[in-house]
């Protein structure tokens, strides 16, 4: 029976043995863990939008001939595609954190149209396959994770030049149809929280990468995979056993590294296996949909904002021309990433396999401003809080009935303004800027689904340099019939 | 019979009788003036290009049943709205320059919707009479011009409170069911190669503003009007008889102050009239469709990316990791632009009258770019450009049997570039950053459809900051119910 | 006998009873508490600078006749000013943090010339007083901290409106011939680890403020006083017990709130008593110095750089030419807050007192660019350092004999780099773009000395904007006898 | 006689019988020519500043005992080279242009270490040369340009495998203890306003290239030179006739090719003549001077913030928030340009030969922001100048009996605003945003002295990256002993 809604997607995540550390300890029920479950409660809010949107979250899908979340769904026109980035805002501004579920959305529908190519060339069948898979997802409504950054070890040298071959995911053997595969993949946003994990290959391979070129689907409580928890700037604040300290007590990302340790995946769930000369046509598809899917990063950004807003109000200085002027810049900015994001949806072309893929430029365009915009917007945020953001006494000290009153009578400010209220969106700006979720808004925003330089060499690839020369040729008056190199003018 | 091609369109503007001044004297023939005739050239490109991609810049009407210019159509659905920025963005890439087709457009459509929601509260027939003024000017095939900047006078006043009554347009009499209208508008682009004038009011009005409140069509050939042209960077170079020092001698832009001096209107051309409620509305619709116009900068945006890359190919350093690294900085910026003004386009809702209108938020924060982006595209321009830019001598120095061939001599580069090119391109850029085209590249970027400030309090209008705080003091755990002014949270 | 060393220094400050809240707990050993102990460190530091380059950190004083610690020293020439900031670029280099000393020194200087004018003005005898004063902590080698900012209530109100007069601190009473005083300074920088405390109004205050215009020295351990301590990002990670997490584990800064409980002074450490008008004048002065204090944050970009450099080197990657032109961009951004800060100091001019004031322009432009830039090389810090940043285990899960070996085997890189460093130098990196000291780099980079708007306000005071519209005019050629509000072109 | 004042500096520039070019003609009379005169009272400002303000631009010599013009000084102390600073910053506000007189300030200064530096090694007396030729500059009060910038041919090539050796300047012979020399140098900022031209080599050198390392002084009317005038920006407005459209009638640059067609240079006059291994080192000096000297934009600052600020005015906009805050941030952005500059001179040491050289580093910090700073400063000040700056009619049309009261009666605003300081005022910022000082505040403040990259060369060279290395691993807690490559931490 499928996963209904938020509790029982909670409740799925419990009794299964996952081998999780933390804090160099075994995690024994990791829902429950005060650090974890902030990242299961901001994929559980997938559900619950799904509930409440279902407009929004939801989508009729002819792969399984079902209403699906829209996180499982493979587009079918270019509305899908839009409709991610507007389901991205929201859960955006309902979490103020990384929901997670994304790289699963974004892993499915670049593996639709790869493992159709593949197959289009020769004898394989992964795309049937791939169908299979994810209409079992749909029908179980599972959430699935992606895994795909290799800890690559010496960046000088591909994967099979390694000191160490383990440093890349491989293939270590075959039998009974299946693969065995062992390797570690770093920074997953989103595995322990999952279901299943999509393992895709991490850059382009040449052929003598052959082990390298797979993509498999595995459980998440599969027997052979570890996760090692990274940890976060402040995470230990949910150990103290006070919700304001946190700032966003509710929501937070979830990074771990994912070890394969000899790990069987049988047949019917590998969509890739030695296609060398595809590892890279499937980085660029993910990426692509990926990138523009930091659109997400603009809800975190109204919350921002609307905290940037709120405590501006509670010091009594909203009104002041250059606040006013503060906010508006940081709208400007945080819309600047919505209009290349959504555009590079709306820019969607299909695929041979019939889904749609976004716009790769724009959709670089997109990210590439995230890699920057991000860290304006925090840095105004900070400069509208005051330095109280920095200075002011923990939970405890509020708490106390010695230094409480003291800090209640010196931190009331504009009569009607509530103390408590003011620390509680002071300490939201700081879990965005400083803490814990300003792992997801600024350091994930600059390196998650690439780090800024591959969007520049992305960007370049894609500009059309020669079209452009030519134009300014034509305009200039130089005759290009005479010009060796020289492009012809047309789109 | 209508304009058939840019021939025609160039013939159709002889022998009109205009009064134009430039450089203090009456110019008989403006099509032929070598400072004027660049800008006749530019609009005539919007001929030539409905001739060579009909599929792109012209579009099958309702109104008149006929196929006509993109230019003269009204938006039926979203992906009209989409189209005029592919236009657009295409014949900036043709021209280089400011093509001046725009406001036209822009005023069309604006005026569709906004005539119908005069009519909609009053016995007026204003929609009626704009459908018919459309279709006549579909099946003649004409440029419109749109006039709308009044020249302002003292701005800390209403225009009814003016010491002068006639610095903003007005209404001076009224006869035979028609109007007699006196004042100037200021900065207009795109009228002497136009022929018809649309007349809208500039900004919000209050009921006292009666007068002001008037939105007529005028020929640009009324005997009641004065042009006197203004004068741009550059613009004499055009009299030196040498091409070359022009940097792009076939387009430029047009910029007049149109003076109308009690110019009577008939009735069936009178659009608004005493609505003062309704001034605003215009403005804003035109400016919402204008602001995302500007998108066609991007075009202009692709012709300096190309020069910037070609003198580097020129000057033998296209390979260096810095200089590509600029190229790729100002495609960054110039697609940033263009994915806020798509999405806007892209983001189109029907209007009552059924015709699209473009998403503002996103149409303002396209335009705020504009007023940004396209300097720092400039300031890397000339940065790979290298000094000889601004210290080239003159055409006639090349052209001279004495210092020619020193000229020559001395300014070789690498094997197979020719100097001449070298300074063509060099001239092309000197165009766009501080000659003639840099007004519209720049300048124009800055203050047309509205300056800066204008975007930020439209930005501030529409950020929904009150959404925004909701959001952010669910998340900090703030009782919301308890606030005073807490708004609720949805979209 | 004076603190001759950093130990007889932490040695000082041992069972001085003071009433330090941390956590909701009267803290009973501050020096040896693990996560005050760092900022302890920081102030230790000066004295051993003072030790092994006695040249940039003590300087022979006037006042004593002795060689005394540059943090003590009323500047007795322009080179006295800027040996200053030569000495808190070094001392931000060796901590990596706040080192706290600076308040006192910038206070110190502002007193010294404001307490002589005050006496110009009447009968008073502050500046023999604060002389006196002064001279006593040099032969002590004291550690002054400054007290300025009060809490401030509702900021649309001066402090006699306020609901609770004591939001401001002030005079609630006099007697044998001083004063008691109460309030709150909130965010003060380094006072639990100071000796004296000097007090200061915080901003311009009328004739009715009377009560408010107060300036006297309290001894740290006064028992009238109570230390709230502030919260920091990561702050409890230094109660772990693990080294390496910490980033920094040597070196931090202290904010906290003190609070005064009718807090007795006498006479001979009142400095000024009353006079509202010098409040502005003392504000100014000690933010003038203050704001180019800021230099100290180049010798925190200077271990920024260091690190992104360093972890660029051990991920293999520091000959890439972006991440050579990052580490370039970083070094010139962290130049440009130097450049203005020392010229800043070398423009000084003597006051009446005699002593040196560094040029309040260029200070303001100084700290402006502070608020900005460090937020900059903390982006690029972060671009350099990778995803591994935020994905990173504890230091526990690298202890750990489960997980330690997965994690060492899975994170090697390049031969020769030991694991360990790359952690060590990202947690560094993470300690000051994330974590504890980030709130130092960043945040306090903002708001210390003033917020941007306070630097904003001072730039357009100074900026001499009469005479600047007065060139224009000239070269123009505009009649400047004519115009009515036109100055005279001179410096 | 030596030139006593701009009346004689101007009558000593008569009947040279030069052989300048513009716009293919010989210009028989240069100092009258319309055209050129603008840059020739840009230098007569210098000694006209002279006369007005001896203390900042005359000082007195040790060198031949007088009190001299200080753009003939050799520095003597720290002193000299920040009053250098002080006076480009008082005639930049003066002229609104480049007065010219930089180069052969930097140049004497550079040239004079340089010349001793190389008699150290060897045998040669250049140094003794070059004193005697600055006494008898300074004795004549004598304008002297600076000749570096090669025309550079193929830039991927020496100078001795150019296809034509020419292509740097060269020695093609040497005869009667003297050189003749063949070759051009190109963008030399004043020339034909110069008596003699410093000659210098234009890179860093190999032994091969013997024959172009070669520095001597040339009188500017020797008869083997020939001029070519670069064209700028609406230079051919000042052939029109009227004042106003000009923006800035009298003072502008002067940008001209120099072509040497075996000129021959006694021995006395040469001061470099083979030393490869000193080109780099005589570069090095000179543009570390130089690039601080770009100071000199930041008094065309101050005129382009008085001109925003006086458009305002007119505009009666001043009082707005946005207004102000562009002011404030043209302020701030112009003074850490300044900050940079000044710091750089303050920094200053002596050399071996006794004379002072700025600091390097700062130097190239304060010309990389003179590469960005002035392009924002223009952006701001069009966007307070709004539209009209580029879209106002001609001088003649405001002249015209028939448009002039027109145009009066419709560009009225504020009672007290005179329509023609309006335009005026325009016409200013026009000159200096795209008109002919755009050349000199935007273009040259890009190119002078180095191209960006060239700084970002420099100053990773001097950012002394293994220094900031160390200091991050030591508070990182990494043992540099272990470390190969690990620096030692110290200043």
């Amino acid at each position: 029976m499928p996963i209904r809604n938020a509790d029982e997607y909670i409740q799925s995540l419990r009794d299964r043995k996952l081998k999780v550390y933390l804090f160099g300890e075994l995690v024994t029920d990791p829902v429950d863990h005060p650090v974890i479950r902030p990242s299961v409660n901001a994929v559980a809010e997938t559900y619950r939008l799904a509930d409440e949107q279902p407009e929004l979250a939801t989508v009729s899908s002819q792969l399984s001939g079902k209403r699906v979340n829209r996180f499982l769904h493979v587009t079918e026109n270019v509305d899908d595609v839009v409709m991610q980035n507007r389901m991205q805002r929201r859960l955006g501004q309902r979490t103020g954190a990384c929901f997670q579920r994304c790289v699963g959305m974004d892993a499915i529908n670049a593996l639709y149209s790869v493992t159709f190519d593949m197959d289009q060339r020769g004898q394989s069948s992964y795309h049937r396959r791939f169908r299979a898979f994810v209409r079992h997802m749909q029908e179980e409504n599972f959430v699935i994770g992606g895994a795909m950054t290799d800890v690559k070890g010496d960046r000088s040298k591909p994967p099979h030049q390694q000191d160490d071959p383990d440093l890349f995911l491989r293939v270590v053997g075959r039998r009974d149809g299946g693969l065995v595969i062992r390797g570690a993949k770093a920074h997953q946003t989103g595995c322990i929280n999952s279901h299943w994990l999509l393992v895709m290959p991490t850059l382009r391979l040449s052929p003598a990468d052959k082990d390298y070129a797979v993509s498999v689907a595995v459980p998440v409580d599969h027997p052979g995979i570890t996760y090692i928890y990274g940890r976060q700037s402040c995470d230990s604040r949910a150990l103290e056993g006070s919700e304001i300290d946190q700032g966003n007590a509710g929501f937070g990302g979830q990074e771990a590294m994912i070890v394969f340790d000899d790990v069987f995946v049988p047949g019917e769930h590998v969509f890739m296996d030695g296609e060398t000369d595809f590892a890279a046509t499937l980085v660029e598809r993910f990426t692509s949909y990926h990138r523009r899917s930091y659109v997400c990063k603009t809800g975190l950004g109204d919350v921002i904002i609307g905290a940037a807003a709120t405590i501006a109000d509670y010091n009594g200085v909203s009104k002041a021309s250059h606040v006013r002027d503060k906010l508006v810049e940081m709208a400007h900015l945080n819309e600047t990433i919505y209009g290349a994001g959504i555009a590079a949806s709306h820019e969607s072309k299909p695929t041979a396999a019939g889904n749609y893929q976004c716009d790769d430029l724009l959709a670089n365009v997109c990210k590439h401003n995230v890699t920057r915009f991000p860290y304006e917007l925090a840095r105004l945020a900070q400069d509208l809080a005051g330095g109280l953001l920095v200075t002011m006494p923990s939970d405890k000290d509020f708490e106390s009935s010695t230094t409480g009153p003291i800090l209640r009578k010196y931190l009331k400010t504009t009569p009607g303004v509530s103390v408590d209220n003011r620390r509680r969106i002071l300490r939201l700006i700081e879990n965005m800027t400083l803490g814990r979720n300003a792992v997801g808004y600024l350091t994930e925003s600059l390196h998650g689904a690439g780090s800024p330089q591959g969007q520049r060499i992305q960007i370049q690839r894609l500009m059309n340099i020669e079209q452009k020369k030519a134009l300014a040729k034509r305009l200039a008056g130089i005759d290009q019939a005479k010009g060796a190199n020289e492009a012809a003018v047309d789109e």
